[in-house]
């Protein structure tokens, strides 16, 4: 009943029935928190009686009484939401003390300290989380009340000579909370309640209130909770830890969750509250000594010092587990030496840990392989994948700047701000980060030669990012706060100056940016025993097929060891901008008539064919879609005066014919201009060339005894008119290779799907077509009017007033683009009833998108090499899910 | 029985029924045609059996026969489609004409001078037609066989010191046939066929060929003609208009083509084969007396000259007229003495002849006022809008360049190459044209003051494009043979040197340019009663409302001269670029915090409010829609280095932060851009003041008794959040004028959908948006992918490979983007059954485009204001279409 009761409350339920140790409680349901919001901040209106006598049953579970002047029964109030949302909202501890009852409890236990610091807790964290929200004051950060009791509580122990909360005594406490009410008095405007029930009220409005706090919302929106599930209220009898010698506290996971290792491991406290073991002020006990560290070397662990109850805990460990199936995350409180569990929830953990456990797990038999495999979130495979920041250098690093995490894991390296600077700096054997304002494609030798990437333009989708996800590399994009100075080499970032040759540390999973070096850990994920295990019951699982998106034969066998099954999308316009080949092309460009132009373009044939080749020969036999020449040519010529004169010199022509050419191919909107198949149609000598290259290098190889598959993609296509132009090219260059070189050979010709009117006229293009492949990075551009380059003007601001959920560059829009992929899935099948369709856009690694993609009928994804195994286990939880709705 | 006979072959048949005296014939029909093309160029087996047995009727009914040594039948074999295709297709005449039977038929005419000018005639005709086509030969221009035949025809009338083909005697002709069949045989290879029946095949050959033929071709293209429809090839025995002084030939019109004037009109020749008429060497005589016009003074008029064979002529006119219900272009043969017509057709007329004639019809019963206003196309229309080039000034004149027709009608004036220069010339009283490389909105005012616009590039939706359409104003774009020096303030179009202050002239509806000053005729519709008459006819049988698209008061005002019932699509941006205004928004733009940019923003707003208020005004209480800021605010700060300085000196800000914002504002792709209801999101502020400005005005005129209906637009939506968001400011601001200005007023809030994704949720947008209007530019520019500004780059080849029929952005492309409005169309009136729809892209004044708005159930269409009468009677149409298929 977790959506009714939240994960806290039906835990706590579920614990009581299995007989473990509770402290008695209720909990309000997540329906009353959403009533509360539809009815104007009202409370249905038997709510108050039913509370009375849940209390009465907490009154007798416990022996007390709440507001029991002689041994009251004290309160705690917590939220509890579906699904977790670690101190995103509020809690109010030790409800119930009060000026009647704190002498009766002070008899009762003797122990006067323990009950005025209660109070004064109580009293900080009431007046922080109820009152001061109740009076609709926002104090800026270090204003608020809490901070101002704390200063209170700092200025009386300097002038008393105390050096910790521990040399307080009851007196101490007790004057305190007096100082404290009358602060709260001055500046909230009203008394501390001094009434039970009011404080519990105040409490439970707290909670929910704090529901719709900022911190909560935007939490909720990362990670897609809906708001309309509200949260319940945990109300629950109070137990200390902090009563006496024989009284503890502490926090556990049943299994190691940073490496997944099974055993017990957690920390606790002699006399001290829960929040004492987070807080960080008194380093925590380790809790057994299997698990001691360096760090924990000299203190006491619970295990040798109160064996009983650690023997208690333990047998309630193995309970849990089993009874939950998976690694849980607890809360315990001793008091006076008898054990109450607080909590249970299943615990966070690592991708390495995930992997480790449900391996583990697996083989003792404690879940079956299906749970397993959707135990492990996709993107947690993807820590594997690359090397990273060492975790706790980086936790103590001051981050100087975020941008968007576009190529994920860590880099380290020296600045430097020009591809040609890092290509030279890295042949020395230095380790740079490349920093641009945005990149293109006269960049790549020196991104290729960079740790990292860094640019202060451009979204998730740019070319940096493509680039550098494409070779699994680090990349931080669209970093605004890097204000460059190309001339001095120099930049400025929030005030930081940063110089060529300066160390720099970037999280790529992150988008943070560090000052100096940090270490660095290596990846290789091969050598993970558990990581090969689930990857190979996720294949066994998975229907949709998984590709690459690579255009070199480096790619291909990088993406082979990552499990790739062909290549979904291999880019032909890389392959141009080798300094031999560009000059062709240019040459191509500038060219007068067609026959001019067939002459230069031909000249790139054999480089073309040798690039295909090695292609074909690294995917051994396994289909590789081609896309022919996609991009507007001025990306070919964006060239200064200095290159204009040499390559006037080199073709012979006036420097003024290639600036006109260069100005004629300007465009206002390039990503609408002049590029895709329109090249193909206007200038049909490409298509040619193209053709004759992946046709002689498939003959030749064929010849040779090596299969070679490929698959012909046009792109860009519009009306079903634009591919039959393309493919009849495509089509008889076939032959004529056939022909020429004596031998057949099988090959599809098929398109790119990326503009909306391809998807509403897909029954049309699938007439001719062979194969679909989604270009949803386009599609999605053109479906919402959004320029991946652009976005970054204006996705924060969608983000933060809740215009847009995500960025839908890095995850499907299912609603909008998405229907338009349905539309033209059935329109081309309808057609063509076994039409090979796939996606080859960045979505293609996305989890999420993966899954619409099984549900939606494709064949395969294709996604960059290092996406490969997190499409392969995204693609196993789309068919589990599919298969039975509880792996939902 | 068009579709199978063709258009001329019913109209033979039909004027046979009717006892019109005509020479006996036979047609293969149009499905022939189609299987010729669809089984490899072969006919149907039985064709041939059918054809000879129908020549045997031909020969009854005429008494003579085919081939025949003595009294020979000559027959025509001529093309006829469905639909005219005037000069696109072959023809052979005097088919039948051997070695055998020319020495028959000199015997029986006793002119061997006819017979043998007959048979070279025959040579000439079909060496070209059918000879060299079959032989594959596809000569250069000016190299073919009929000119090589011509150029002996030349040498011998040169040789014998002839001035005239009437100087050439029987014996030359005869001479000359023998020299021209000796070319051919070297030329073409083969022998000039002495079979008739060999000579027959050849033709219908010939003709079925034509149709394929590249003029055929881009006609069809051009008149949007299925390729399948094929034509039919009509068969008839030849009657010969030169047989002596009484026979005679001519072609004339029931009415008056050019006027519309119900006088019978035409020209003839004395002794003269028809194709003497059309070639101009001979000056044609009138027809009639009352027609006859200077330029016939003193020629013969068939009205004196055969008064019996006119009025029997006379006659047919009337009883055709009445037939057809529709003037008629007809084609006649006078054979010593007897009447042959030889053709009737629909007549093409000009716009103001369509009018005329369709308003003096109905006055006469001769037709339905429905009838009457189908007999109008709406493009017709748009001739009586625009002043014009003097017709005949413009047929002698030479072009020198073409470019994109982008605003209809004429402009003459002095080339001026800066907005500024035309400004100050203007003001001098010299009529400028303005000529610039592409024009921006920072040339608005050159523009307006400017007779005409030309650039060099551009498409039919570039801001030179919209802004003179909607002035009325004469402009071409997209003329690339535009090679201009800013500098030297002259440009080079090829070849002819143009400078500062040359006359040139424009025909923006063919897209033609001129040198010199050609005479404008200007142009005044409201004075032309048929036109009034007609309108009004119009406007009762639409239920399509017009709107028009203005952003001023006198565009308004003209606009409602026009007929607008509204205005469908208030641009605000113009509004900013007012020197006074530019400077605040500018101000704006540089901002630093929300509470610099509000205050900026609101220095906009009495201007604003000033705007709304003029055009409130103008437009007396019908609704206006009002589009809130669109463009990308870099398009107000393009700034030169100088402008720079200036506005940093008049902000004083350093100019480096003013390139820095401008650099900052820079776009890869501005339309997917931070632009639209993006820019609301971010500065809601532009939003308040632009809704404040709407309803102060509103509620400043509704308290002085003037009624103001706006409808506020949100653009660029692509998700209801978007809308949501911008939708509650405007409401906010609504309600705080109402209160401030203590007064209630109506008003909407809708949002323009010109996003895939806006269609596709359309849903979802319809719960909160009380309009929808499409801006199909930029929803075309999304389906397809393709940027207006840079479609020139591919567009020609695209209609040059027929893979599309037409430019989308200039008919509404109804398969794909059509879809999406269908959609959401559907999609929005699920959720809001009366949600009011419109089209306010620059299709609203597109006639095919204007019928697809009223099958798909928009309640209006806004377009330019020189559009709105267009769009008035292309509405009718579309009304009269979907009440009676007769109408189609």
């Amino acid at each position: 009943m977790k959506n009714l009761l939240g994960g806290k409350g039906a835990n706590l339920a579920e614990m009581t029935n299995m007989g473990i140790p509770v402290p008695a409680g209720l909990t309000i349901t997540t329906d009353v928190c959403t009533y509360y919001y539809e009815n104007n901040y009202l409370f249905p209106d038997d709510l108050e009686s039913k509370l009375k006598s849940a209390i009465g049953k907490i009154e007798s579970a416990m022996g007390k009484s709440f507001g029991d002047v002689n041994d009251p029964l004290l309160l705690s109030v917590r939220s509890g939401a579906r699904q977790s949302m670690p101190g995103m909202m509020e809690t109010v501890l030790n409800v119930g003390l009060t000026s009647e009852t704190i002498p009766g409890l002070i008899v009762k236990t003797d122990n006067p300290r323990f009950v005025y610091d209660a109070y004064r807790r109580l009293i900080m964290m009431y007046s922080d989380v109820v009152m001061e929200k109740a009076a609709g004051i926002e104090p800026d950060e270090g204003h608020g009340i809490r901070h101002q009791l704390e200063s209170i509580l700092n200025a009386y122990k300097i002038e008393k000579g105390y050096s910790s909360d521990i040399d307080l005594t009851a007196e101490d406490w007790s004057k305190l909370s007096g100082a404290f009410k009358s602060r709260i008095k001055n500046v909230l405007g009203s008394n501390f309640p001094d009434d039970p029930y009011e404080q519990l009220w105040g409490g439970i409005k707290a909670v929910f209130q704090s529901w719709n706090g900022k911190r909560a919302i935007s939490y909720r929106r990362i990670e897609k909770i809906p708001d309309e599930w509200g949260t319940a209220v945990n109300v629950q009898a109070m137990v200390f830890g902090n009563t006496g010698d024989r009284s503890a506290t502490g926090v556990a996971f049943t299994r190691n969750p940073a490496t997944g290792e099974n055993k017990f491991y957690g920390e606790w406290l002699q006399n001290a509250q829960g929040e004492d073991v987070v807080a960080g002020i008194r380093t925590p006990h380790p809790l057994n000594e299997a698990t001691r560290t360096d760090a924990s070397a000299g203190l006491e662990s619970l295990e040798t010092f109160l064996p009983d109850v650690y023997s208690q805990l333990d047998s309630i460990r193995t309970n849990l587990e089993r009874h939950y199936a998976d690694m849980q995350d607890i809360e315990f409180t001793i008091e006076n030496g008898n054990l109450w569990m607080l909590q249970t929830r299943t615990g966070k953990r690592t991708g390495t840990a995930a992997i480790k456990m449900t391996v583990d797990m697996v083989a003792e038999a404690m879940i079956s392989k299906e749970e397993g495999i959707t135990r492990v979130s996709p993107n947690q495979i993807d820590e594997l994948l690359h090397p990273r920041l060492d975790i706790e250098e980086e936790k103590s690093a001051p981050v100087i700047a975020k941008g968007l995490p576009a190529g994920p894991g860590g880099g380290v390296g020296r600045v430097v701000f020009t591809a040609d600077d890092a290509e030279t700096w890295a042949k020395d054997g230095k380790k740079v980060i490349l920093v641009r304002e945005e990149t293109s494609p006269e960049d790549v030798h020196g991104m290729h030669a960079a740790e990292a990437i860094l640019t202060a333009k451009g979204g998730m989708t740019s070319h940096a990012a493509l680039v550098a996800r494409g070779w699994g590399k680090c990349c931080i994009v669209g970093c605004s706060a890097l204000n460059i100075d190309f001339g001095k080499k120099a930049m400025d970032v929030n005030g930081e100056k940063i110089k060529e040759g300066d160390w720099i540390s970037m999280n790529g999973t992150k988008g943070t940016i560090y000052l100096d070096q940090l270490i660095l850990q290596p990846a290789d994920p091969e050598a993970n025993e558990s990581y090969r295990e689930l990857m190979a019951w996720a294949d066994e699982i998975r229907t949709l097929k998984v590709r690459t998106n690579a255009d070199s034969p480096e790619d291909s066998k990088q993406a082979i060891a990552f499990g790739a099954e062909g290549i979904g999308l291999c880019r032909t316009e890389h392959m141009f901008f080798d300094p031999q080949r560009i000059t062709a092309m240019r040459k191509m460009i500038l060219a007068e008539n067609r026959s001019e132009r067939r002459n230069a373009v031909m000249e790139l044939l054999p480089f073309q064919r040798e690039d295909f080749k090695g292609i074909f020969e690294a995917m051994a036999g396994k289909p590789v879609t081609i896309r022919l020449l996609d991009p507007p040519l001025h990306e070919f010529i964006t060239l200064n005066d200095e290159q204009v004169s040499e390559l006037a010199t080199e073709l012979g022509v006036p420097p003024a014919k290639i600036n006109s050419r260069i100005n004629s191919l300007h465009e206002l909107n390039p990503m609408l201009g002049h590029r895709g198949c329109r090249l193909g149609v206007a200038y049909p000598e490409i298509t040619e060339m193209q053709a004759r290259a992946i046709f002689e290098a498939t003959a030749e190889l064929n010849n040779v005894g090596v299969e070679a598959m490929p698959e012909v993609m046009i792109p860009l296509i519009g009306t079903h008119t634009e591919f039959e132009n393309q493919e009849k090219i495509v089509r008889r260059i076939a032959e004529d290779v056939m022909m020429e070189k004596k031998i057949q050979f099988d090959y599809l010709v098929g398109t790119m799907i990326e503009l909306p009117r391809a998807c509403l006229t897909a029954d049309e293009v699938a007439q001719r077509a062979e194969f679909f492949s989604f270009g949803t990075n386009d599609l999605t551009q053109t479906t919402y009017g959004f320029s991946r380059d652009d976005i970054g003007g204006f996705l924060p601001d969608y983000l933060e007033n809740n215009i847009l959920t995500h960025d839908p560059f890095q995850s499907l829009d299912q609603i909008g683009v998405g229907q338009l992929v349905r539309m033209a899935v059935e329109k081309g099948r309808k057609v063509k009833k076994d039409l090979k369709i796939g996606i080859c856009g960045e979505h293609g690694g996305d989890p999420d998108s993966v899954e619409f993609c099984h549900q939606n009928g494709l064949d395969y994804v294709s996604c960059s090499p290092f996406r490969v195994p997190v499409a392969r286990l995204a693609a196993a939880h789309a068919a589990l899910k599919a298969f039975d709705k509880r792996y939902i």
